[in-house]
């Protein structure tokens, strides 16, 4: 999407052909563009989170494959690549979908010919996310249209956590039929919750929406629930971690309390999906899906810019207080009013989801 | 309560007979405490907030109007003390009330009488917050005991905001079931939600609970919905700023969510509160209570401790990002358990406060 309309993907070759990325831990004080040169470079940005979001740490990680085949594009050093930068995120779905993808594609090949089809297929897991997101954005963006006719006016959407461009290579996955919203000239605005404790909607959410010019407001965590109850807000949407195959949906710490308060008030609450979050497995979110408990740090204080100019982070508890910091909730299918994918809109179901992926679903 | 053992209030005399407090804003990083000399230092305490909770800006007030009868017991004094203290909150209401009390009691006085008479009413004021916070606390203690006594173990409780001893002279509303359980030997363990935008729960709740030597845990508001979903909360108790006639509460922003996500699972959510709390006059929380709107700075900013270990704020977001911030919200009736009082403990409905408060209830 545009930084002061100028567009921008989260992963890209320069000139020179060069991968560059934005170096997204400065955000939103700093935007910081950054050359990944090699493969420390690459493993380096995954690991220490330069990039993050599901699909961007996929792409970038193919990106990886591509540099380092240039390098020494040997049987050793592309067992090695995988190994290396595996090990960066080693719970991440997309890093290990993303880098089994190139080894089954380079292996069989002459190692004088890796360099260039991992390039290409780099650049096409890209494009593929890119067309996945604005699929996806174009479903949702019907919904949208909807809302706008009825009500002749301004549409509110609220949103949690970062489901963004940022998080993929462009468009994002809950902010894509936003985009596409505002690009229709449809009135959007947008309720960006801050998602404590990292505070992805206040930094990373806010500045995207800043950046590309789409009307917003920040609010805490607490504020959704007595926006809804005012009528203020007329839809909610979400992205998600992981998703079972009967619509139960594992979402940033959170996601579940505004689902509540969307059921409360009359709200829709969609979660926006490429199908590849789906877990068929499983059929109990609440039960299967472990959430991790991340460090008490992340709780006990807090990252920003210091008056003086530079990031830094402040303690906001006394020292003899410990947290608790589960990152992330399940909100239950019967919550959702509805699963936006890139082949369309479905109810948080077994059927719902069987329907629109009858080769994936089970009998 | 207690700070490392020592007894405190959170505003006294000294041996001296001249009134101290803590100037809670520098808490949960140091403990200051600052005496109050005379009518100009009562009036900065209230209005910069080094003392704040209804409860204890009332008693402040009764104190700041003491203190002024030593230096001048006049007509024109007393007439401009009320005056210059109503100024410093003006939408407090106990800080009116205690004002009215004072005047009420003094203004038939001869000048000569006022200061003793003044003096002593202050310190009843006093005692009578403690006392009413005991008795209330009391009764919730019932439902304390009698959840630890079917789960033969830890009960957690979780609370929001800071509805503490700091926010009253001593017990707090919220707390003082829970100070008294812990007294009585119950294993209590205490979620502590951040509460966002100010941190009261961070800042105030998390140092009371501290000081005192409550186990307790640090959580952003964010988690309260996953730690019911798995039944690792026993209870909600908050306080209120304002309830109706009818049960409905208004209390700090985020409350709602919490109810919301207790209702979803069967957790008892209680609300603690003094009966001058409740406001007779209204029917409807939603549709009368008028909820105020703060500034954008406490969204974008969060203060606390850096590492140099002074006190600073750091922004959090970008700044091309503006901010909404609701201060309160309203929990409908229907998703409150009970209502716990000085007199005991009613269904959050007109029936049951007109049984608890006959004299009050309109027919």
């Amino acid at each position: 999407m545009k930084i002061d309309g100028r567009h921008f993907r989260t992963i890209w070759t320069n000139d020179a052909g060069q991968v560059e990325i934005i170096d997204q831990r400065w955000l939103p004080h700093e935007l910081r563009i950054k050359p990944l040169p090699d493969r420390a470079a690459f493993a380096t940005a995954i690991r220490d989170m330069w990039v993050r979001g599901a699909p961007l740490i996929g792409a970038t990680a193919a990106w990886g494959v591509a540099v380092q085949m240039e390098h020494d594009p040997s049987d050793a050093s592309l067992t090695e690549t995988w190994q290396v930068l595996h090990e960066t995120r080693p719970t991440a779905i997309n890093l290990k979908w993303a880098l089994d993808e190139m080894e089954r594609l380079l292996r069989p090949l002459p190692p004088a010919e890796r360099a260039a089809a991992a390039r290409k297929r780099a650049a096409e897991i890209c494009d593929e996310d890119v067309e996945a997101n604005r699929q996806l954005g174009a479903h949702g963006l019907a919904v949208i249209r909807e809302i706008a006719a009825r009500k002749q006016g301004r549409v509110n959407i609220l949103t949690h956590c970062n489901a963004g461009w940022l998080a993929t290579v462009d468009w994002g996955t809950a902010t894509s039929p936003i985009y596409q919203a505002a690009e229709e000239g449809i009135d959007v605005h947008v309720f960006v919750d801050e998602t404590r404790p990292r505070n992805q909607g206040a930094q990373l959410t806010a500045w995207e929406l800043a950046s590309h010019g789409i009307p917003h407001a920040l609010v805490v965590d607490n504020a959704g629930g007595h926006l809804m109850q005012h009528g203020e807000v007329d839809m909610v949407i979400v992205g998600t971690d992981r998703t079972t195959a009967n619509g139960d949906v594992c979402n940033k710490i959170g996601t579940y309390l505004k689902a509540l308060a969307a059921h409360d008030n009359g709200v829709p609450f969609y979660v926006a999906l490429p199908s590849p979050t789906i877990d068929w497995t499983l059929r109990d979110g609440l039960k299967e899906i472990p959430i991790e408990e991340r460090t008490a740090r992340e709780v006990t204080h807090v990252q920003g810019r210091a008056p003086e100019g530079h990031i830094t982070e402040v303690q906001i508890s006394p020292d003899a207080t410990g947290a608790r910091n589960p990152a992330f909730d399940v909100t239950p299918a019967r919550l959702v009013t509805g699963l936006i994918t890139e082949r369309g809109i479905c109810a948080a179901s077994p059927e719902g989801l069987a329907a629109l992926f009858p080769e994936r679903a089970r009998g």
